[in-house]
């Protein structure tokens, strides 16, 4: 299922060529994906003290396809498009009103603390991978 | 040729997770680049000035391997690997010391404004040619 | 009169500190201003490409007084203090629920571009002035 | 002592204003603060772990006299001005060469974790007590 995040340009998300900072997009997909799990009822905060799980990003592809403007109101499209025993990917498409403009798939990975500061792989927790089943385009 | 950009991670490059914002290494990306350019004689002010020339980011694939944390010392690497027309390639890895944190391929693209707020792709400016070719790992 | 801005944290606002970083209070505290000429109908963009005037900050004064963590759905209440030829001041608090977490003292200053670079304060445009006085605590 | 620390502007820095963006000086400073202390061997990151005292900004106060933009080579210059128990003060100046850009007032609080999320003022530890008056335009 696609869930949809709206968000407004501010002086802050642009750069001296008039347009978004290329970075900043990546902010917005964050944002996006937050939402989306916590529509899903799972809380980043909750799932980091009671279980010691944290969402990390392994691997993303972004591609611009137009700028974005001070001001602009845009929206995040946001998917889930695969989901394996510890990571699962995303495709998400910011857009202003019909245009296109930046296109991600974002690899997510669940990581619990290992020795010293070093993390490692583990399962999605359950009820993670529930939401993500319930949000995803997947047959399951 | 390949360039050394380096930096240190203050408390404005981290978040909650206690390591690096996985959008502030496409921050770290672009200071190297524009040190790579400026140490071949290239002011992108003075192109945009003068030739009406911008290069755009058109495309980004990250992958993330280890977090960096506050007060690291960091290095950029950076390499030209491919020039095409109007478009060029590089490949950039995020160390601390021997270890990498983070891997890019990015895509610039050399852009002229068109009609209204459009841009329209244009042949990459001679001086910046020489200049890629010059860093490049390319042979020529 | 005072004005409600709402807004959530997330990962790009906080600091290996555990907390937002304290520059991005000035970001909350734009948006919030932002939102508010707007809602006023004046859109800063449209001022600057059809009188040439833009508000630039001025000076700022900001007190942190409790810290703000990731998923904090925080408020951001902004009030007009004072108008006069070329500026203005406003006070703004950041808060979540009752708990007040920053205040800033914010003066605004209408300038337009002068020889060069520079840039010299002119008078507020009275579409703005009639705004900030309908939004201010003044009387008038 | 007053303490000089370079810095360059990248687009990063900037926003569509095509200025840096205001709250990104608060960024600059602290960095030079960070190096003033850590040239005066102390590192925030030991302090905390060994010490468990965090230094959190109580207050700021900032004037913008000048834009800086992309490109530009700023120093910022520090000076601590005056120190008492739980906090000190700090004088900050943004150049770009002789130009004063940005003039800031930091006050820095010291801090040990306290009940829950609750932070409580603690004195400045020794080893930074002396660093301090030595930096400082102080008599002693």
């Amino acid at each position: 299922m696609m869930q949809r995040f709206p968000l407004r340009v501010y002086y802050e998300d642009t750069d001296a060529g008039g347009v978004v900072y290329y970075a900043n997009y990546l902010k917005f997909a964050e944002r996006a994906r937050t939402e989306m799990l916590r529509a899903a009822g799972i809380s980043q905060t909750r799932l980091r003290e009671e279980e010691g799980v944290l969402f990390v990003v392994g691997d993303v592809h972004i591609r611009y396809r137009a700028p974005a403007r001070l001001d602009d109101e845009l929206v995040v499209e946001s998917e889930v498009t695969e989901v394996a025993g510890v990571r699962f990917t995303m495709a998400q498409r910011v857009l202003r009103q019909e245009t296109l403009l930046a296109e991600l798939i974002v690899q997510i990975i669940a990581v619990k603390p290992g020795d010293g500061d070093s993390m490692r792989p583990c399962r999605i927790p359950e009820s993670v991978m529930k939401a993500l089943h319930a949000d995803s385009a997947l047959k399951t």
